[in-house]
């Protein structure tokens, strides 16, 4: 797979993601060694960060490098709101300051148990909400990297790590993974476990995981989840696509509406079938609810923090807690039989097509002032629990990355992983 | 209601709950005082937790009582399983000695925000799984109070503290309210919070709670989670209650049998239409499969604790850990996929019935030395994610709690509580 660095902007230097099957093919073949991959990615991190600001906290100088597992030699990011025993997890927020979990989050210690390198914290927004963390976007520092999982995205994008462990509750894997050019797995609700991970919005908080390609991406995940994720060199063959066509794609900017058509284009080129699926009320009244759940789960989430720590958080998430702790409860359990009936209708979708390709975000990344970007284009595919893709490869005019998503129904992850990296493959060569 | 102690036994004193509804109306009445309330938890606790070990932290001498909020003057036991940002949290395990969490869980915040005292932590066993605590059994301190619950089962029976938290991923609720003659409330799948208590199960784990009579667990209830659960003196009329008829019924002790038959009996004195269910082939897959799904998840959720500090869990727990690190992902996706299809089937029945009544256990309590009891008859209900409510008031021949089960449908919470409520009345007043 190529990844075509982008232009250099001022301030930075060319965009390179590294790949983790490329790695380990040369750890394997014995032209590489763990040690050296992960000594790699160290000095990228030295140079490169003191204009990124993708670390709150980088691994000790004498961390151990594992010399065996199959993820040996990867170097990860991981995003601050997953606990870690050795280094602090503040969750974005200066109520957590110095805060030294005892226990490595579930997923953490899984990755460092196949031999992986945790070679430090990035950083997130507040909780994984909204207020921006200090990274920047790899592709033009003026930018964001999206969020929650800003850190994360914008280490994997600038080749500083081979992959990151990110989170989703609305759009904080797809939208980075947008925003800054590389693959974004948001898999089947609950498939990567999220024991350890600060929780927001319980029926919503997805672990997420970034690389620089689809293939990479679908390997890391295959090995933590244990389950048959891998991709070949074949490419699907015979899909059905669904063009989802929502009341918001008005809100698409001319660029990402261009993507998305050429993202159609590509799948036809192919030999996969495309069609339209319009979104009816049902699964309009889905997507237009998320924000309820995510509000009402969040006030309860952070009950304490809310109470007893109002004044260390920032106002948009202390309004955000405010307008969920007023939400009733009666009307919370009206929406989540709005969301179940959503999902049902989702999964019926999946009768029509194999697949559901549609734009990762509005557009390309928002200027760094703006904040992290609008996930919008995500929240339905986060409440409904399906496994999504974020495929890197088109650009906007001005040379910043756009994303499209691929769905599938909930467990079919590995068709998911499979129809992105043939789409990957046709818009990287293009 | 009448709370009739039970004939006083050798080294210990008359087992009396107290009533979070008698407390409250005491209050509102003006003729007790939060404080007053309080101290009399405290002294209880003083007098007897020498001989109970019910509780593993005691809170601080000078902790704030509230004096306003709906909960002001209960004194709550919390399960050492869920995070105290004021008291040490150690999962009933050696890993965690000394371990301070920087926040209240959820459910925790939710209670002092509404005035609740934390009286303490109480023991729970290591991780919520079966290696005892060094808890007794009010009732007869040769015996198990029954586990994962284990000091606030205890607790709430020897009137120490009002109310108190469990969680229950098997039988850890409900299993310890019967064995000590309290009721006891597992609620609709995450109606009430389990962020900040410690994972086992993410698919199983469900945040109960415990208080002397059904009513003053509804009060409770109802309170912690913003929902209409309280529950009037009018008992629900015309109900249909399926008996469940399953292939371990021949493990039923002849005094629960018995039990179980005078519950029958006792609902057709309510006016109610009591009809056999017979288990059928998919409920059964579902139960016999819930050991699987917890042994999978457990040993995901544990990674770190089992990979670092193997050595400091017990013997027990070491062996389910491995056990369930062995299971290959297909075959506990195929076991979530039997959990679906249970959980549908078990939706199905309550077209037949409004509610179950079923044994919330074998028996009466072992002997402490035998181990904390058998969830074999709370699996499949805990797996469906259906409300179940302990109800209190019979008794074996030895004159030991015999606990039966009312449950309802997915989210008709307060059916289950009223209908519990009702049939309480009936068996203590008998």
């Amino acid at each position: 797979m190529s990844h075509r660095p982008s232009t250099p902007r001022p301030g930075f230097r060319a965009v390179t993601p590294v790949s983790i099957l490329d790695i380990r093919r040369r750890i394997e073949a014995g032209t590489l060694t763990p040690q050296a991959a992960i000594a790699q990615s160290r000095e990228r991190i030295d140079a490169a960060d003191g204009e990124l600001f993708a670390f709150a906290r980088r691994a000790a100088p004498d961390a151990p490098v594992l010399a065996q597992g199959p993820l040996a030699g990867i170097a990860l990011g991981i995003k601050d709101l997953f606990d870690t025993a050795d280094l602090p997890t503040e969750y974005g927020s200066p109520i957590y300051a110095g805060h030294q979990p005892r226990a490595d989050a579930a997923l953490v210690a899984v990755a460092r148990a196949a031999g992986a390198f945790v070679a430090g914290k990035t950083h997130t927004t507040e909780f994984a909400f909204m207020t921006p963390a200090p990274t920047r976007n790899p592709h033009d520092l003026a930018r964001s990297p999206g969020g929650s999982s800003s850190g994360s995205a914008a280490a994997v994008a600038a080749g500083l790590v081979a992959g990151a462990f990110g989170s989703q509750t609305a759009g904080s894997t797809i939208r980075p993974a947008s925003f800054c050019g590389i693959a974004g797995f948001k898999p089947s609700f609950r498939l990567l476990p999220t024991v350890g991970m600060k929780t927001f919005a319980w029926s919503l908080d997805t672990a997420g995981l970034f690389a620089g390609g689809v293939r990479d991406v679908a390997h890391l995940a295959a090995i933590l989840s244990g389950r048959d994720l891998g991709i070949g060199d074949d490419t699907p063959s015979a899909l059905r696509v669904g063009l989802y066509r929502s009341g918001i794609d008005g809100q698409l900017s001319p660029a990402m509406a261009d993507a998305w058509a050429q993202g159609a284009a590509a799948c036809e080129r192919l030999g996969w079938r495309v069609v339209d699926i319009v979104e009816d009320k049902t699964l309009r009244q889905a997507r237009e609810v998320q924000p309820l759940i995510q509000d009402y789960e969040g006030a309860v989430s952070l009950t304490y923090e809310r109470l007893h720590h109002g004044a260390s958080l920032s106002e948009a998430l202390r309004l955000a807690l405010q307008r969920g702790a007023a939400i009733p409860a009666e009307r919370y359990d009206d929406a989540r039989r709005t969301a179940r009936n959503g999902r049902r209708a989702v999964n019926a979708l999946f009768g029509n097509c194999d697949v559901i390709l549609s734009p990762s975000a509005p557009g390309e990344a928002p200027l760094f002032i703006e904040g992290t970007g609008d996930p919008a284009f995500n929240r339905l595919w986060t409440l409904a629990g399906t496994p999504c893709v974020n495929v890197p490869g088109l650009r906007s005019p001005s040379g910043l990355p756009l994303g499209l998503t691929i769905s599938a129904r909930f467990g079919r992850d590995k068709l998911a992983l499979a129809a992105a990296a043939g789409l990957e493959s046709i818009l990287c060569s293009a």
